[in-house]
């Protein structure tokens, strides 16, 4: 990055959260969502799958809509900073005996190589690619703005923003450390069960975002699960415009408009009607440009204003609502 | 970052935006600007100077205003990702032969030692720091948010976000250039002359941000200029009640609020009543993540939708207003 | 108001919503809620009582705040039309062998000769004005605009909105019935209970504003409590803001922040830390400019979707939260 | 209104602003425009004509494009409060000598019988309706909301706000004074020319709005000119979005976004692609309650403030821009 850079290897490194693979059951009404209603541009069609990206997103995809039998993840895709990083990381992971998978250029559309395998621990198949696409959007939807790939429109989707992911308890601390280690995620806030060693919630990043990936133990003891997928909105009124709107539809809420304290961003929780996975409707929030940033634990008493710091509440481990999670699939 | 990187060296580095120096004949009308009506947080007072931090910002200060007899920027200040990144770059300085100052710790207080020197052409006083302290606010006005050192008061700046600096036409191409090879930033936006050799303006970061550091021609062929210090609220409306309110003040609006095509961010710029030093009131943008960032080139045509996507438009080199500058104090 | 309607009396008429007298157990506190917070002016102090008005407003006041032993309302106050129509109220009231009483000129600083009496049924204590003076605000405060009394201030509470008042099952049709057919508040929106019959709810109003006053059956069987009275903010997003900041302070949320369907305005209740009196910081809604409107009828399953159509839930009967309320005072 | 108000009859009305018939020489840009863009609804569309509503009207319509060889004004039309309200204005006119046309019900499809005038002076025409279809939505877009006639869709115009029309010098204060005397228009803010007698611009309503009728001096000495329609839009930031998406099209912006001194209202200024006629997206403004409402009288040295407040800036008198109107049509 700077002149007397040269010579060194900082190894491979994570550059952002790429693009999320969802399986669906109907993806007619899954686009309806995304498209429609959350304004995303739909890239690519093929067959059974949709490809679909933000209007501030110059990628080919950031979502991908698989129709299939069981409403499962099918990735969690990262991109890397380097074109090597990609093998750099597949010859580490053999190293550590995981097993790998080479996703061949193309298998979504628009990217090339992939490297796949399940984060030890939580089972949540990752995917690490370097190569993707920049399509221009078409003319009819194109933006007067070089930095957006097409116009604003519908609720205001401009890109993904971060995954939550749920595991076990017993994995949790497993799968949240081998992150940190190895993909170089640092934490940003957390906090921990009881046993004070437990991790109950950990928000990470590789960016100055607050989380572009968080792991949070799962009530139920299950494993690879969707919690949710964020999109990113402009502002905080966006996403009350989205909750006016939606709540129209026949969307179902899951929780939200609020402000989660952890974070301070704004939020709303609601189920894609066509495939049952938790979408966070996203705005706002703090950036971390701090190189030595202390991590912020938050403990028992003040956790839920955490949570919620204002809005509809977050009720952690006493009500049905936003409990509910989506399975992931295998290798 | 990542578990490879052991042994390697990525060279120094700047981690973000620290803080401006700036001198005003009038300090106590300039502390009611930033302190009362902003709502920064004065945190630490000591005879003609004072410093001042956001809301969001953990650090000691962004903000250090000394009243002196010339209403020059006495320093921009950038802190650094290691703590041995200071005399790493202070060697390397060396070694091209550009003349270098120690700041001893405690020139600003709360900082540690820095090194200070003037950008190659343009005569920018840059002073880069890593250590440096991160005080609690009093309990009057502290917030029950571990991420914020304060509440959000007044008009709620929350940090420091960029710098927008001038030099005459002669010298921009070498100051630009030098702290892209130097000091890492990478062009994000950029315009040229009539020439399409020399640089009329060009939006840089080190960060994900557009730009922490903006380098402008000269109008008037001066060098050292500061065009704008920039600080961040949270939100687009959050612009438009500091307009509602500042205009009801004896603050002298410069321009806006309105929303640049470059960036994409809200802009409002106005007068510190103090010094004169021109601050821009800004929230919102985009964030740049891609690794393989293309430098947005803005042609003669489209740069007025640039400036001014929308709002009280830019004038550029067509009217008195936004030309106005203040100089920078030497080394 | 037009040329013809001359010779013709249309009868006394409330004009709107004037000012609620709270009696408050701690003045200090709740000056610096309704005052350093809110953001409204303390247009004079006497003795234990305050008076406070918002930025838009140009008459004396629209708060009472009287320091006493009791945190009951004294008065619920509204400006009539013309000056004659005070007396015409009285002699009306008179008529219905009501009890009134002449509440002389400055009683309320500020304010002429009033009629108090209780509202048929609910025992509400509700005082007619016209006269009120306005002053202009000090310098240090006043705004460049004429239609604003003093500049924006704290969280931008620009006039009294609306009083929600609360009496029991048994009363409140005789109640709400009496204020439509003497007082000329119209029915906007409504629901009843089971029986079809009691109302469970009203929001009236005079102006085209959806409520300038609801009436709620109260579940315990009190009469003559006050819910909660609203003060209006600019936008939505102020409401967020608010609760951002509020939630900062020792301030007990309520409800919200959220979006009623009733009204379809931004509500954020919180409670006075002075006198535990219920406020509404209230933004949006929509006006009602047509001449033959039909009152809406919420019916029970839709209902929810009325109270609460996003954010924090109203929980009707369900819950201990939002069922609060605080006496009135007696004639 | 009240109990007592029996036997009284006030005399005719004026309600509110109705629905405003535009000329366009081009139907389907026009309706891409109000339909498609500002998200207003096209309730009924017959041969040349199509009649649209915003998403919070329940009457039938409050604009008609009617494709037509000239983009003229084909009538301003307000609705009165009782149904006899037409023929006594119609009577009263008469008595003046103001020639009238009684328009039949169903010319404007879903209207009644409407008195239709040349304002005295001004010669706008005016027409007066009381009766008006209140037709549901299509269920593909009705609303949960019953105070809502469809969901908030596009860019989310909500309802007809105002007009603002145009005449000589000469004719002003005739037309003003008419418009105040016989159709019961109060002043709320105004301006007068150097002479200190001649009318510059006024601000009247019937309602609590600080406009639903104003009336400009023009420029260049024409009569019966219309300089704005507005709509309207819930918040302040839904004028922003506005803004960011319609200058992504072809739409010309004439002025704006910014915030208004006068009514303290947001503004932006497009013109119309298909007819030309000026449109102001418009959000906000303070709302007058007040009986002894005392008109605001503008100086000539703070009405720049008065014209704008924050943002875009109206030039008046001395710009091209914001000088353009479009005529309307005759008896």
């Amino acid at each position: 990055m700077t002149a007397f850079a040269d010579g060194y290897d900082p190894g491979p490194q994570i550059a952002h959260c790429g693009a999320i693979n969802l399986g669906t059951k109907d993806l007619a009404t899954s686009l309806h969502f995304f498209g429609d209603l959350l304004g995303m541009e739909i890239v690519h069609r093929e067959g059974s799958t949709a490809y679909l990206r933000g209007y501030q997103e110059l990628a080919h995809h950031s979502l991908v809509l698989t129709e299939q039998p069981e409403s499962v993840v099918n990735s969690y895709s990262f991109r890397v900073r380097r074109p090597q990083d990609v093998e750099l990381f597949a010859a580490e992971f053999e190293r550590q005996e995981i097993e790998t998978v080479e996703v061949p250029a193309g298998a979504e559309v628009g990217r090339g190589t992939a490297v796949r395998f399940l984060v030890p621990g939580s089972g949540h198949p990752f995917e690490l690619y370097y190569d993707i696409d920049k399509p221009g959007a078409p003319e009819e939807i194109s933006s007067k703005l070089p930095s957006n790939s097409s116009r604003r429109r519908g609720l205001g989707v401009r890109r993904i923003d971060h995954f939550n992911v749920q595991t076990s308890r017993e994995t949790i601390n497993q799968a949240e450390g081998w992150v940190r280690e190895n993909l170089g995620f640092r934490r940003r806030e957390y906090a921990l069960h009881r046993d004070d060693t437990t991790v109950l919630a950990s928000w990470m990043s590789v960016t100055p975002q607050v989380h572009d990936l968080a792991m949070v133990a799962n009530s139920f003891g299950k494993t690879a699960q969707l919690h949710h997928v964020a999109f990113n909105l402009e502002n905080l009124s966006d996403v009350l415009t989205a909750a006016d709107v939606l709540r129209d539809y026949d969307v179902t809420f899951d929780l939200g408009p609020g402000k989660h304290g952890i974070g301070q961003a704004m939020y709303l929780y609601v189920l894609d009607p066509g495939s049952g996975h938790r979408v966070e409707i996203y705005a706002g929030g703090y950036l971390i440009f701090e190189p030595d940033w202390e991590p912020i634990k938050w403990e028992r008493e003040a956790f839920p204003d955490g949570l919620t710091w204002y809005g509809d509440p977050f009720v952690f481990g006493g009500d049905a609502r936003s409990l509910g999670t989506t399975p992931s699939a295998v290798l």
